[in-house]
């Protein structure tokens, strides 16, 4: 009965038109006059008629493609490690099932708009999110689209923890931080700061609460937003509060960078008069001058990880035997261990 | 008559299954045993059945978001600045008429069939390709997706010469190298090699031409792939070949920083003992050390206009008056002019 559906002959006789009107119009509409234009559209709403090429795709709904969506201006992306490795993870994962990944930057809040329409209208199969703020729209949206998501960082926006279904992949911040403060107390410093990421993002959140449990107590922190720069405004700023800092923890390795640059314009050496931390051990944290002591976060894999979980997820990979007995593992999220890596800046 | 549009329940009862379970397999088929998911999938066929979502973009197939395709590995896109600054300006021409920027890499030349088919697969309405090689399917793939399409540098794949219709934005690349080897000459240096990207992209190959039209000659080149380490593995090269070589013409900044990395390496100082021109003012070149003389080419504008091509041949926005009479432009290919900057290199 394949052939009761409309054919692009009926649109054009129902709108009383040439083939040639309704291919164009079918085809994007240029050159088309608005009211011709109109009736075309109108025939084909009413017929309900398929252009070839999307027919395919509208019976399984299946795009073969995954939406990567990062929270982050396209500056910030481009010039933080981070998000290439995490993006190289999910790319192999994906390009090793023939998935195409598709990346949506967001540049302004007026973009989200946007994104939420494309989301929602069947250009990808499920969606990949991270770098999220506690007050993102975008798992808001990612639920309205009724696509499978999967989220790069441990979910910080209301209502998330009470969400079973929710997947997401995140390193283990907390005890991370509390691997890097205490080797630093190991060191003998006493006079230990720390420089954060955003805190709402849960990354930064849980590393600040990390140094606190290392410090049992508030101890002495500036944001540094994880760039560079901030890490050096950062740095300028706790040394006017605690002159007499002995060593800093950098909640990652970017806004390290900028603390060693703010450390050396005043004449401070690393790791003498003061030692440093990072977060992350990106690619630079061993080139750095001098090399980075840093906790280890397996970023390419944690990005491998969101999408085999997504892929688990929309049916394209067969669940894992999870128990050696043959039963599936539950689709979980995945915590990942964080590890100090010990280098000359401490 | 938008009522004879099938509905989600006609096509339940063609199947023979519940609501729910068309429902199910609409929205990606998770948990609906093959065998049933096949009767639905065959209903919808049967019933021409369009999903809500998906009925609006079919109507006028407009999804709003233009494919920015970019023929490098993920590595090289972000260690390059080039591509972020490129990417800038689509982004932000885009962003300015709503339509979302949807970003495909090509890791492996496997990759390919698979971006064929999502541009193909009517989930954009135009591309934007750039650092394509003379081999490079993509225009193909451009051209058989039947999507209107922009590219970033002049073409050089075989017939292009011959397409009066293709649009690309570039500088022009062979007088920017003839102004970086004549300033050179003009600082007395007479023994000048050159470090160049892959021969078969046309900005290295001009790059080379401007470079020997200066010279009057072959002069003395060395391949460094438009990355660091290339830029100072054939530095290395031409410093056996030319022990006595006093300037290089570095053909992209990147491979500059490779440059003047093996300089240092050899005890060689910059300018005094050799001086060394960069190509593309990126914003790390007035920060090297010492800052670098270069080529400027304005990247970031570049992509602008790669992206207000595309949309004036999409009719998303009106043709601009060219020449004073209200008369509209003819959409051509745009050849930005290229302008050195001298700093302490040289």
């Amino acid at each position: 009965m394949a052939e009761s559906r409309p054919t692009l002959e009926a649109v054009a006789a129902h709108a009383g038109v040439s083939r040639a009107t309704v291919s164009r119009v079918v085809n994007g509409g240029a050159g088309v006059r608005a009211a011709l234009r109109d009736r075309v559209e109108q025939a084909v709403a009413d017929l309900g008629y398929i252009p070839n090429s999307a027919a395919r795709s509208l019976v399984t709904r299946r795009t073969g493609a995954v939406a990567v969506v990062v929270a982050e201006p396209e500056r910030r992306v481009f010039a933080d490690p981070f998000f290439a490795q995490q993006l190289r993870g999910i790319s192999r994962e994906l390009a090793a099932h023939d998935i195409q990944l598709v990346l949506l930057l967001v540049e302004r809040k007026a973009d989200y708009g946007r994104i939420g329409r494309y989301l929602a209208g069947g250009h990808a199969d499920g969606t990949l999110m991270f770098s999220l703020h506690h007050d993102d729209p975008l798992p808001a949206m990612a639920a309205e689209s009724g696509l499978p998501a999967v989220f790069g960082g441990r979910p910080g926006w209301p209502g998330a923890e009470r969400d079973p279904d929710l997947l997401y992949v995140d390193t283990d911040n907390r005890d991370g931080a509390r691997q890097a403060v205490r080797h630093l107390l190991d060191r003998g410093r006493r006079r230990i700061v720390a420089v954060t990421g955003p805190l709402d993002q849960t990354s930064a959140a849980d590393r600040l609460e990390g140094y606190r449990d290392a410090l049992g107590g508030a101890g002495e922190a500036a944001p540094g937003d994880f760039t560079a720069e901030g890490g050096e405004r950062a740095m300028a700023e706790l040394l006017e509060r605690r002159p007499d800092l002995d060593a800093v923890f950098a909640g990652s390795d970017l806004m390290a960078t900028g603390v060693l640059r703010a450390l050396r314009a005043r004449g401070l050496r690393v790791p003498q008069d003061v030692a440093v931390v990072g977060y992350d051990d990106m690619e630079g944290a061993a080139w750095s001058d001098p090399p980075l002591t840093t906790v280890r976060q397996e970023v390419e894999e944690m990005g491998r990880v969101m999408a085999a979980l997504l892929l688990r997820r929309l049916g394209v990979t067969a669940p894992e035997a999870g128990d050696g007995g043959g039963r599936a593992a539950p689709l979980a999220p995945v915590i990942t261990a964080a590890r100090l890596v010990v280098r000359a800046s401490t």
